[in-house]
């Protein structure tokens, strides 16, 4: 197994941990709440965003139990809006990596509030004294993760999405789309890193653009795999966009072109971090793998 | 026109104002997401929230910009939750305060993005400098806000309300309920006054216990009204919870004795609130309205 592998998997353990231990248990009707969050949580994703967290934070030396709350955080975040993009009135999906989608093994009501309470949760997490001692690095997390997932961000991607459909978009349009609707949480998530670590401006703007980069490299291999994967690879429906006369990057430039633009974008990432020398190995690994990925 | 009311439609017209400031306008196609905002937050409500941050915050003598930014973030949380629970897959109301719910208005997709996005611009704004220069102050604001309106408040309340649909509650029960359901945001109105201006424990307390009470008397006097108005004076559906088989104050104690309690929870809390002496005349006469008002 590669080192990638072996680290994305040990994270992945560790971020269930937190987010089992941060989502509150109970008793009585609010049970079923509770359970909702947990399900949408602990689905079996790639956890993607909080690995960014840990290794972005980890270049500054910043404590883990910290940063683990913050990569729980994100993924709160990340889970609240694949739970309300797959209702009915959004996209509509029955499955997710496999298995029901929360509406599903719950109910529309259900999924709603689920989804409602796991964005407030990633906010109350941040707020706390255990995620960082300086106050103000708090308030940073908690403005950068409300802008990037808010309505000028990963909110107002969605929206633009939806208003998009039967539309012919150019690859400016896009890509600006997609920088809102899944760039601002990676951009985030390395982000949040470099808040936590209070990291000078050089580092912080590393991480930046390698997070730019990133971000339009995975939704390019997104993308790809939408075009190319089957659904029982890919645990959900495939070639949906392409359905709904939806652009895409493969739609545009040709799965040929989108390829290398990929690959580009992913070679470019990771220089952006040859300024933190070995320390941001996983992170480069990482920039490949999301373009050489299968699923 | 008494004092109170002219109170409370000079504090409406402050907080429309700053509602309209902090909501992003843009072109393209997020405007569609910005308006549904807009349209939501600026519906001719009363602005019972804003009102209690804005008069808790002034008798602490709290800079009125800063209260404003608060008061505005939670008619957002309030309108948000609003938002989502007119959806068809919740109550299914097409009529807020005399017009079309937002879903009405927009669509369903167009709802749940505005309600996600609205909660989000809340947090953010509490962060800001702007809000209060202690960044410890604006941490508390996040959390409180998350605390009350999360899963183990107002999120938490709407659910224990669906799951308790058609079965027979208890008092203790209901008034478990709607502490959480309608409670939980009134609390944390009044607590920001208090977390804004560093107040004292005996004075928070007082604040805390004067929100409790007139949380309560406003819940049950909204039964009542439920009860008694008509659909023409509420701008919406009445008789709803009867009609659905939920137990509310009213179908547990009788109107008679439901009035009694409400006017002795008002009564209650404005004793709580004489350690303010006069400055805090009009949250008393406040909770005197809430039990006597007829929409």
């Amino acid at each position: 197994m590669s080192v990638l592998k072996e680290a994305v998997i040990a994270n992945t353990e560790k971020v269930e941990q937190a987010l089992l231990r941060l989502i509150p248990e109970g008793e009585g009707r609010e049970k079923r709440l509770f359970d909702a969050m947990r399900y949408s949580c602990l689905n079996g994703g790639k956890r993607l965003r909080p690995f960014l967290v840990m290794q972005s934070a980890h270049l500054f030396g910043v404590n883990t139990e910290c940063s683990l709350r913050v990569a729980a955080a994100i993924e709160m975040v990340h889970s609240y809006s694949l739970v309300h993009d797959d209702l009915p009135a959004m996209d509509d999906d029955d499955l997710r990596r496999g298995k029901p989608t929360c509406h599903k093994q719950f109910d529309d009501a259900t999924a709603i509030l689920a989804g409602d309470a796991l964005q407030t949760l990633a906010f109350e997490i941040l707020s706390e004294p255990a995620t960082h001692e300086d106050p103000s690095v708090r308030c940073a997390l908690v403005k950068s993760l409300a802008f990037n997932s808010g309505c000028e961000g990963m909110v107002g991607g969605q929206m633009v999405d939806i208003a998009a459909e039967g539309q012919t978009l150019e690859l400016g349009e896009i890509t600006h789309l997609q920088r809102l609707k899944t760039g601002a949480l990676i951009s985030f998530s390395c982000e949040a890193g470099a808040i936590l670590g209070k990291a000078d401006e050089p580092h912080r703007h590393a991480l930046h653009s390698y997070a730019h980069d990133l971000g339009l490299a995975f939704q390019i291999a997104d993308d790809l795999l939408d075009h190319e994967g089957t659904e029982e690879e890919m645990g959900k429906k495939v070639g949906k966009d392409a359905d709904a006369g939806k652009a895409t990057f493969v739609s545009i430039l040709g799965a040929e072109r989108a390829r290398e633009q990929a690959n580009i974008l992913a070679e470019q990432a990771k220089r952006h971090l040859d300024i933190f020398e070995d320390k941001a190995n996983l992170l480069q690994d990482l920039a490949q793998y999301v373009v050489d990925r299968r699923t």
